[in-house]
């Protein structure tokens, strides 16, 4: 394989240079500012794409199911399971994790904390536990002091368990401008007030972990934190221009898709639909449609089927024709992928590799 | 395995009785109506599914993908691919089925019949063509009987290629009520002209192939329809209920989840998201959420990210504990199969049997 117009469509096209240049920008980043990386794998599901980022410098990764610790397991030792680990199996495939893996935690209940203490000492293994606090996001975690200084208490009681900071998302600071200056300073006061309390109570969080793309590059004016998770930006997406976090020349992932009718007339359909692209809305804006075209930003994806998508090209002088290939930069390109079996990597017009997407799914790797 | 406690979660479960009524009953009125039933197995993506429609009687299957139809070519040898077959590699993968399999494919261009007929000298194979009618759903299809007459015309003079009729879809007509009632008669009065015009060119359409759950039972008032597609009906959803295709109780898979935390009031949080449940609204009504609790049906799953579901408990006076399991019946289930590796079939309260999303992907099966 040469060139793109090989693939079978819908499929995935990473841009190697700009995925390197993303990986590149952030690790230097947290190098320039102290902070440890340890990055989302939730966005590429892929050892590939976790190896570029473990050999550019992080502090661990982090994962949200066990299929993606599986995965991840050969390519570093220290991994952030960034979910409370409940439901059938799911602490007992992180305890199955080779030896020299060391699990950590976040958390924010006393159930989830037992269910995997319990597992723990049978396993004879210890894990560390961050406890989750919400600052803002309204999603998981403690909200007060108390209950922070509380739980962290209860997992320092807890046998076969070690205290190892704290974690929070804040993914709720997606719009750039005044509304995420301002709920930057409200974090950063919340925050100061939890590390303090926990200080205060003599258990104070070695581990503050923040995270999400949009906010990564504000990271370092978070007083308190350590470390941060982003995920996005190995790819980014429309989702992330438009929360100020990247350009559109840093996107690295588009769905390459093929025209299969222009029948009805002032559309085009193509062969991405919510199967092959995702239903994932812009905030806010129904017109912005579900992906854009590249070189042709002025077309959307205005409706979906389940394989098909509707270019609206009531905004454009383009008429695409049947068999043409087009490019679409996804809204939310972490679902893209977990949509797909593979990414193809291209450097320039030339294939250079494609790469599996392994910790897609649930079944055991 | 003899309940569902032990499977991990996010997981699919078929209640069994309901998937055979469910099954029994489209055959049973396909019969009734002497109409030839051709599902669509988008929805399963199962031969275990599949095969069970097959043996209450089908005169064929549906597929939309090469994949589909590769899994499959086991079950039946009468297979219409409803998608046009542009795209690196979908004409020669749908060739290169056994041999034993009839191709047939629903296309609305001569772009993709030429590239369909080159393909087809090429494997010595010929493959029957279905012209697609636009009845309404703007989608695809041609719109205009001259439309309809030139394209039959030129697929009949086409050497590798058979005319075989038409097909259509009629995914518009969602509502029921009166909308649902005009739309069929007008459809009704389309299709008649359509057909009427073949005729007189003296191409007839052998084949009239009509489709979707939601009108699956005002087919037979269609004159002139000999097949339908639906694939929903397999299972159903809320938005076949919606639809007034089915009753509540004839909703056959539901999504099993483990409540991860309740730490923020007001709501508790499971491990199914958009990564599990699938982010597919409700028509028109944002109340109605992502999904609703099968014994809380006021409790709906209001937001979601990649992993998390959030339950709004604004509405009930139940309390959930963290790690207690719940099931979630979802929007829009072909979805939802797409995104899991397996599905689960219980009898009542027993496991009976599990079978693989086999035809889930785009990698050659």
């Amino acid at each position: 394989m040469t060139n793109p117009t090989t693939l079978q469509t819908p499929a995935l096209l990473a841009d190697m240079n700009t995925l390197e240049r993303n990986l590149d920008r952030m690790a230097a980043y947290a190098a320039e500012h102290d902070l440890g990386l340890r990055p989302h794998v939730k966005t590429h599901k892929s050892s590939r794409v976790a190896q570029a980022q473990v050999e550019r410098g992080v502090v661990g990764l982090t994962c949200a199911t066990p299929r993606e610790a599986e995965v991840m397991a050969v390519c570093h030792d220290d991994l952030l399971m960034a979910y409370p680990p409940l439901g059938g199996g799911r602490v007992e495939r992180m305890l199955a994790l080779p030896p020299a893996v060391r699990p950590m935690v976040a958390l924010d209940s006393v159930e989830a904390l037992q269910h995997l203490a319990h597992a723990a000492r049978e396993a004879a293994r210890t894990v560390r536990v961050l406890v989750e606090l919400d600052l803002g996001m309204r999603r998981v975690g403690v909200s007060t002091p108390q209950e922070a200084v509380s739980l962290a208490q209860t997992v320092t009681d807890t046998n076969g368990i070690e205290f190892a900071g704290v974690a929070f998302y804040p993914g709720h600071l997606k719009n750039p401008g005044t509304e995420r200056e301002e709920g930057l300073a409200r974090l950063g006061q919340d925050l100061g007030t939890m590390l303090d309390a926990l200080t205060t109570a003599g258990l104070p969080a070695g581990i503050v972990s923040g995270g999400s793309t949009p906010t990564a590059w504000e990271t370092h004016r978070i007083p308190g934190v350590t470390e941060f998770r982003p995920g996005t930006y190995v790819y980014n997406d429309r989702t992330t221009v438009a929360a100020g976090a990247c350009r559109l020349e840093d996107c690295a992932l588009t769905v390459l898709a093929t025209v299969v009718s222009t029948a009805v007339s002032g559309q085009a359909v193509i062969d991405a639909g919510s199967k092959g692209l995702g239903r994932e809305p812009m905030s806010g804006d129904p017109a912005l449609g579900y992906g854009e075209l590249v070189g042709h930003p002025e077309v959307v994806v205005s409706r979906m089927s389940e394989e098909h998508g509707v270019l609206d090209l009531s905004r454009t002088a383009w008429r695409p024709t049947v068999g043409e290939q087009v490019r679409v930069l996804p809204n939310h390109v972490c679902i893209v992928v977990h949509l797909h079996d593979a990414v193809h990597g291209f450097r320039g017009e030339s294939w250079e590799e494609s790469w599996p997407v392994e910790a897609r799914g649930r079944l055991p790797a």
